[in-house]
């Protein structure tokens, strides 16, 4: 019998988990950026193209004169109606060793196999984000890093490849400055980022996919809030739930979707704007229908205090809502907490005249103040809008500044 | 003031509701046929593309002699791996009048506009049902009007179009007529049937489609149990769930299968075949993998019993539980129930040596024998297949019976 040496061990046991290891690497690749800088740790990893594609392999095939779009007036667009003249496209494929090398190519329709997992196992998932054009003119980008940790987490979550944040970045701020006459000239307007991964694997069965296609589309979007009075009605109905313990209502994949749009239906054609989604018999406040949901009140020691639910796995982490969190914690004005709330709490509040504000909040929106909530029958009047400088208005307003250059912050990043 | 009668009242009613009536009447279309009959039924109701789409309006571009493809042999049919040489293809315009003229064409991919809804927000749901080569040499498909009313309950809840199912099995016949060599002509194998439904609108947001395609596409698949022992190990862990009250566990929708791909990665890795889903802090047994699930067991009074959980909204109406439970129904020899069942339960069975056997039903495997539960670090060992003559294998053969023609039954309809 052979002696084995704990360092003859520890190697085998290297040699045996080094595939593991590799994605755990992958898996905390941003948080060691942070620590370390984006150069140093470029010497630290050996770049293959089963762990990231890379910026410097993408390629740009520019549209053909004939091919541009009018630009619509900003004052026509819809949210996602119109798109600009160009795409990112990244392939991955295991048996060529993984992500191919990215392109920017002419807006085209994207060709799937029939049984393409994507079309029906829901192997998918996105991300929204916006850029937008500053007083001085320049374009910038709203932390492209949150949207790239949370993609990567769900691609892990979708049984997808994960890449590399920043150079998906890079090649995003590419794409922008290829179509950068359609980031709007207008303060309220922007250009919507649509970064999608879907499998696209030509075998039916539900499995892992070894092939996936990475794209990203760009649309401009008009003022959210042009026209009149923005605060919304919702829906509370218990017997609606959008996520689950041990589900992945914290991922941004696209089976937290689709289920919601009858339940939409449903409540518009109550005549409320959005879906509050309640969980568990207390039915606690989660999410409101695309958005995170913010509470502002007064305790019962008579100190404000703004609250939204934690991040317990039934709540999307939203890149707004990490914003609103950290800015207001830096106004050192009134407590911030990551805390549940049931229906109960909000009608206490309600009925003890301590409940001040109520809004969502995401990127389409920015802030979406809530003026009336129906819940089992009765109709919640909330009086978010009616009081003189409301904290959703001044919330907004600083987001604002930061993201069209009025103040210069490291959370907007011009793109050069 | 005017006053109104009871009749005008009933007919301003019916003016502003016929569209919801309408509704209603898609709802429950295959249950009125089965009562008047088709042809009656067809005077009831007036045609339109809105309601559904007609066989009579289908075509068949069929594929030229060069691009068809060579068969492989039965014994070498992966599922879900090759598909046959033609595809059904049915769109969904609400603006050009709604359902339009079924086609056949030769396979091909699908171009989708890159933020059709259903790479985004998993609007799509499928069917899964299969045609047999029978003894007498002809093709027989099974049970495709349960599939078909599933499918349209799937649709209402995606905010996708219905269709008349009779229309759609017609169309489906043809295509398989097309096919017909492609059905193999071996004992156990057959022609996979995948009717996919899926939300093409090229417009960003969670909203209703307006656009759909419905497809199908077929592929042989060769004998499931085809290689030694065919029963399975689960593992059963309470962190993760499959479904849940207030969502579409009961509905054949994408959204419930991307979610679920991580999980069975896990169970692989761990040894296990599939994944035991369970339900609420009671463990209740709710599915296996993509399976429905049966216990046989002895009661408290010495008395046999077949149990499979009740539809909650938790489980998914399987063809072949549906089936399953009827056939054993008519047998008489022992006690059917459809309730609820916890891991509790189930070790208190094993325990007391009075549980014979479990086993998933589905399209694919038809029944699928359960050796094993990984359960809280336990490994339970199921004596399913220890029997002399156990009550799975008897189920199996005389379903395999009824679809390859060894019984002429109502259930395997042959396709003329």
């Amino acid at each position: 019998m052979s002696v084995i040496t704990t360092k003859q061990c520890a190697c085998k046991w290297v040699l045996r988990h080094q595939h593991k290891l590799k994605q755990v690497a992958r898996a905390c690749s941003l948080k060691v950026k942070e620590a370390f800088g984006f150069e140093e740790f470029r010497t630290y990893e050996q770049y293959d193209s089963e762990y990231s594609f890379r910026y410097q392999d993408l390629t740009t095939k520019l549209a053909d004169p004939t091919q541009l779009r009018t630009k619509p007036e900003v004052s026509e667009l819809k949210f996602g109606q119109i798109f600009t003249d160009h795409m990112l496209k990244v392939f991955y494929h295991k048996q060529l060793g993984g992500w191919q090398k990215p392109v920017i190519i002419p807006f085209e329709n994207i060709s799937l196999h029939p049984a393409a997992k994507v079309l029906h196992y829901a192997v998918e998932l996105f991300e929204g984000l916006k850029s937008y054009r500053g007083v001085d003119g320049k374009v910038r980008i709203f932390r492209p890093d949150l949207n790239m940790q949370r993609m990567n987490l769900s691609a892990q979550r979708a049984g997808l490849p994960t890449f590399d944040g920043v150079e998906m970045i890079k090649c995003i701020n590419r794409l922008i400055q290829v179509d950068q006459e359609w980031v709007p000239h207008s303060e309220g307007s922007s250009l919507y980022i649509r970064p999608t991964l879907i499998g696209i694997d030509g075998t039916l069965g539900v499995a892992q996919s070894e092939s996936a296609l990475l794209f990203t589309i760009l649309c401009p979007v008009g003022n959210y809030f042009a026209s009149g009075s923005d605060s919304v009605s919702l829906l509370a109905d218990p017997s609606y739930t959008r996520a689950w313990p041990g589900g992945c209502g914290d991922r941004k994949m696209g089976s937290n979707y689709g289920p919601t749009i009858r339940v939409q239906t449903t409540a518009s054609s109550k005549g409320r704007q959005q879906v509050l989604w309640l969980y568990g018999p207390d039915h606690q406040v989660t999410e409101v229908g695309t958005m995170n949901i913010f509470v502002f009140y007064i305790d019962e020691n008579g100190d404000k205090v703004l609250a939204t639910p934690p991040l317990n796995g039934l709540i999307l982490p939203g890149v707004t809502r990490n914003s609103i969190l950290q800015m207001t914690t830096e106004w050192k004005e009134f407590r911030i907490e990551e805390r549940m709330f049931t229906m109960a709490d909000i009608i206490k509040l309600l009925r003890t005249e301590r409940l001040l504000e109520m809004f969502g909040s995401g990127t389409a929106c920015i802030v979406s103040p809530i003026s009336s909530i129906e819940y089992l029958g009765d109709l919640l009047h909330i009086p978010t809008i009616e009081h003189t400088n409301p904290l959703y208005k001044r919330i907004r307003d600083e987001l604002f500044a930061i993201q069209y250059g009025h103040i210069e912050h490291p959370w907007a990043q011009v793109i050069e």
